[in-house]
């Protein structure tokens, strides 16, 4: 991978012409943001600059683009941010590959596949490596800015409540909320606490079917697909019900079944302090990290299937 | 108020003797904080000292308080902190009242009942204050001093959620961070997420019981006392529940009827961006703030008085 340090990356921006900023497919609160407040630097230097996403934003975000005017026009400068590898793309890939002239990121994961990067995998969002980029270059920040570069920190972090918060994501922030009086509470309770009245009345079901075992140590949540229906929910709306299992107290492995419309399950596990999910989720042909791995079952009755995962996460927890 | 600033402050911490901490009743997550980091600075500096409560330390916080020992002794200097008013020691209040050499504090509201005041109510815990001051006099801080700080800045923060969350609470964490490699990630888990399998089915049944009118606007929540026996909830585990109705996309009015084992409801109210529960709240004799509020209704059929408090709530959305 082709590093370039701070100075370099400065002088990259500065240097830049008619840019096209890609950022992931299903974008999120980190690549909209990064994407947004690199898009409005670059306006605000005087450099035509647009961002280029495969997927629409999700209106959730809607406050961080409006500001945002694009014009069409060729690209001198392709730049990606937040984007790890280049199937996160999707259908923009073609028009790109080969020629990403730099690639700001975070993903340790990230497959280099850039002509240059500003790369920094200690961070915890795209959105601190780009605040550490603008500081270092004494930039003049504006509030809009300041709100795309808080929102990518706050939502990669899960409001600064994962491991990935480390000094520098606080310090940034901590220079952010000194210059920029943003209503981050209301930002906070909009970005974390929301959800759709079906969401919740599905939180609400799946929490009183919740199957445990092994001294409610496993905790499985199954979710048929008729649910999604019923409740008018739509799928990039179950975000984060993953993560309901492990929120009982004491379960170490929590599992969430989700039946497919077209047919089959999807399946996410997530580990507390111990387990290692992965492991379990490569028995079923999936993978994924130590506290959270997926996999998908191809057929079999919803019932079957549970009692499988169950008992495959039962016997990790006994070895 | 008489105030000492931070020169003056430190002075008195290296000046005393023989010390009662005090910190108030129904202790949380920043006076046990900021209560035991003081004892452990303060046994560093081979001072004598003890935390007093008059509750028990809940089971949750023990990962502070355990490495403390206590030794009874009469105290040469008696220091609050994060005590707003003599009311809040309970018990121990006929002890000390008048004897209260130092209160350390954040609250805005605090009645300056103690003799000298090291007080900043600009900070969003008592935790963050005490951060201050020990930074202030370069002390060298262990882990345990800095789990903690950080346990009572995270935990009246909602874990840097709200508006108190200021640029010196990320700061001092940031600091924190750098210098102690503590399990922030897993302790956040414990502080913020995690649930008994009791009160997570009760939040699944309020949930499904939700009552919405105006339009989605006002949600309400009717908690019956045999549920809380029926899933073995504890009074002291449903912290929180009055903010469930305001989860719900749209809401401006949240509120949550809890039916008492004497008979009786009592009533909290929350509300969104614009709205103002604490004048609905006085209408029955309550109040509070303006985004939480709560009264007591002393008698009445549930459903009739779930009727009242939402009209109530329409009639101020509509005002």
């Amino acid at each position: 991978m082709n590093l370039l340090n701070t100075e370099q990356a400065a002088a990259f921006l500065r240097g830049c012409s008619d840019v096209h900023i890609l950022i992931h497919r299903s974008p999120d609160g980190d690549c909209i943001g990064s994407g947004y407040a690199l898009y409005a630097v670059l306006r605000a230097m005087g450099i035509r600059a647009r961002v280029c996403c495969d997927d629409p934003i999700p209106p959730m975000y809607r406050f961080l683009t409006e500001d945002a005017a694009f014009e069409d026009f060729e690209p001198q400068t392709v730049i990606a941010v937040d984007v790890a590898d280049l199937q996160l793309l999707g259908g923009l890939r073609e028009q790109y590959e080969g020629r990403i002239d730099l690639c700001i990121d975070h993903h340790i994961s990230n497959t280099g596949y850039a002509k240059s990067n500003y790369w920094n995998p200690e961070a915890s969002a795209a959105c601190e490596v780009l605040y550490a980029l603008f500081k270092a270059m004494q930039l003049t920040l504006t509030e809009q800015i300041a709100m795309c570069l808080y929102t990518g920190m706050a939502t990669d972090t899960g409001c600064f409540k994962f491991s990935n918060a480390g000094a520098e994501t606080f310090a940034a922030v901590a220079d952010l909320k000194r210059s920029f009086d943003l209503p981050y509470a209301s930002l906070n309770r909009l970005l974390f606490d929301v959800k759709s009245k079906g969401r919740m009345a599905l939180d609400a079901r799946l929490m009183q079917s919740v199957r445990m075992s092994a001294d409610d140590r496993v905790a499985l949540l199954y979710l048929p697909y008729a649910w999604m229906e019923e409740l008018k929910v739509s799928s990039d709306e179950t975000d984060g019900v993953s993560n309901l299992p492990l929120q009982i107290a004491g379960v170490e492995i929590g599992i969430l079944v989700k039946e497919q419309s077209e047919g089959g399950y999807r399946v996410s596990m997530r580990a507390g302090d111990h387990a290692d999910v992965s492991a379990i989720c490569r028995q079923f042909g999936g993978g994924g990290h130590v506290k959270a791995g997926g996999c998908s079952i191809a057929e079999g009755q919803s019932d079957a299937v549970c009692n499988m995962l169950m008992a495959a996460a039962e016997a990790t927890l006994q070895s």
